[in-house]
């Protein structure tokens, strides 16, 4: 039984930076400490210093259970980490047992969760999609990631694989990513509106530093807050791709409720209404009906929360009383 | 608790013909009868048909459940049926509460289900995707339907829908169906050989008949059989479509099986091996490696098959014994 004392670790592993929480079943976040990842230097390496990180925050009483969020490919429930592009040297890395046995923890008190999937779980612990029974969230981030959690579980396939929705094709045309065009991720990620821009204009020079001739996505939108009408345009056709990929997603699912991540923080109201607009032109009319379509609920806070979020999952069944 | 002896009602509704099937819960049909819809005659007289024909097969010492397979839109878990494109009058029509009065049965024992979703859980039980944990059925006949079994449940969405998988987009251009360009339904289901072929040869005649300028997936196989160039690059398209919309279902889903419907069983190996290709390019080289995507296994006993599948399910978690 875990008492309202208890005290969960969270950590989230990236290709830049790692961070460790400590939080409660509620939500609230007692300490915290993030640190550059230093990926070139391996699992090994990383991984000790996730465990010296961790230890350092750990109550003397011990935890009652540690959640890791990492991006994919992975065998979610079993904790087996497959090559994600960000992480090098991570291959077949068994994290679940490593760290269990690093901490001391019996295995079913750790947790790993697919980055995009801890997002939507602790959407739906704290956020916007509160115990609805169907939600989807969107990364919009760097990639272009969904994360489903059905009845309070993280949704995963075969070999505890999570959904790969960037990968699905798009359109025929266009840039492209996960080296294939016109795909989801190649549209609608963060990143993909300065592979946007540079298709649709190419004779333009978006940057100053010809050595990265892609814009980021806030450059892009600086240029369209000043009245720039192709720098809008490059917007408008992301904010298409995301609205579609939506209701791609609604069209299958018929979820409650799907989440935006990133881009909805950073860009304007405009950027929503447009989404919006393509999602409800694109849907079923009933899944649009059915569906609410809007920015994640925990803004900042989404990033730690993730990590505590897959702590508190239950290995099997139910949810942890909150 | 189901005994043995226990025997199931399966009733198919559908715009055409009508079945009702009775069997036991190890799939073995014991009697069957089938008459034609006469669908404009609506839903009061056709629930009538269903019921006297239902009690006919009924054994004396009563029915353990019954089934109903039954196209969408729906609200499954809830048994109410909203307006389906080919049931005229059908609108809100409450069928779980009104055969549990008609056949004087607890509403628990009567499940209604989308006729994908249903085809889907008969796979599931007897056929091609026996005890998989995550299935999918693609419908391939006059629609392009997914059927989603996860964990031996059909997956519902909010309000009871089913998944509308062939309302999503696959091209910008082509023909349309469902009042949309270039979705799958257009290109992938079996009608969608007749549009293709009138879309991508507008200008040939294909058909003797000039009141039905599209002709049937038939027609163009047997043309294909003759070695007609222009037949085989139809077919080619629509396999390519099927393929591709397996795809983008196993980059979601990442299932273990999906199953073909009945263009795999009236098409040869050459469509089925270029559906194959088609899905091993477009998705995700994990996902492929970890899903099986064959002809359903049941055949031409799907049908009724499906509906006692229906009736096998219970109300909520848990599988029936076989």
């Amino acid at each position: 039984m875990r008492s309202k004392q208890a005290r969960y670790l969270g950590l989230d592993v990236g290709g830049t930076k790692c961070a460790a929480v400590l939080g409660t079943a509620g939500g609230r976040i007692i300490a915290r400490t993030q640190w550059p990842s230093q990926a070139p230097r391996g699992p090994g390496a990383m991984i000790d210093e996730l465990t010296v990180r961790g230890r350092a925050l750990a109550p003397v009483d011990g935890l009652a259970g540690i959640g890791v969020s990492i991006g994919g490919p992975l065998d979610a429930p079993r904790g087996i980490i497959y090559s994600p592009p960000n992480l090098p040297g991570w291959d077949g890395i068994e994290l679940r047992a490593i760290l269990a046995e690093k901490f001391n923890l019996p295995v079913e008190k750790v947790r790993i969760e697919h980055d995009a999937a801890a997002c939507a779980l602790a959407e739906y612990r704290w956020g916007a999609g509160r115990s609805v029974r169907r939600l989807i969230y969107l990364t919009c981030g760097t990639g272009f990631g969904a994360g489903i959690v059905l009845d309070g579980q993280a949704y995963y396939g075969a070999a505890g694989r999570s959904a790969e929705f960037g990968h699905v094709r798009y359109r025929c045309d266009g840039p492209a990513a996960f080296g294939k065009t016109g795909s989801f991720e190649a549209f609608a990620a963060g990143s993909g509106i300065g592979r946007i821009a540079v298709w649709k204009y190419p004779s333009r020079r978006w940057t100053a530093d010809s050595s990265a001739p892609e814009p980021t996505g806030r450059q892009v939108a600086q240029c369209a807050e000043q009245g720039d009408a192709e720098a809008r345009d490059v917007l408008r056709i992301n904010a298409q791709a995301v609205g579609h990929g939506a209701a791609v997603l609604a069209d299958v699912f018929f979820p409650e409720v799907i989440l935006l991540g990133s881009l909805a923080r950073y860009l304007d109201k405009n950027w929503l209404r447009q989404v919006r607009q393509a999602f409800a032109e694109e849907a079923l009319p009933d899944a649009v009906k059915l569906c609410r379509l809007r920015p994640a609920g925990l803004g900042a806070r989404l990033g730690e929360l993730s990590s505590l979020a897959a702590a508190l999952q239950p290995a099997a069944g139910g949810m942890a009383p909150a």
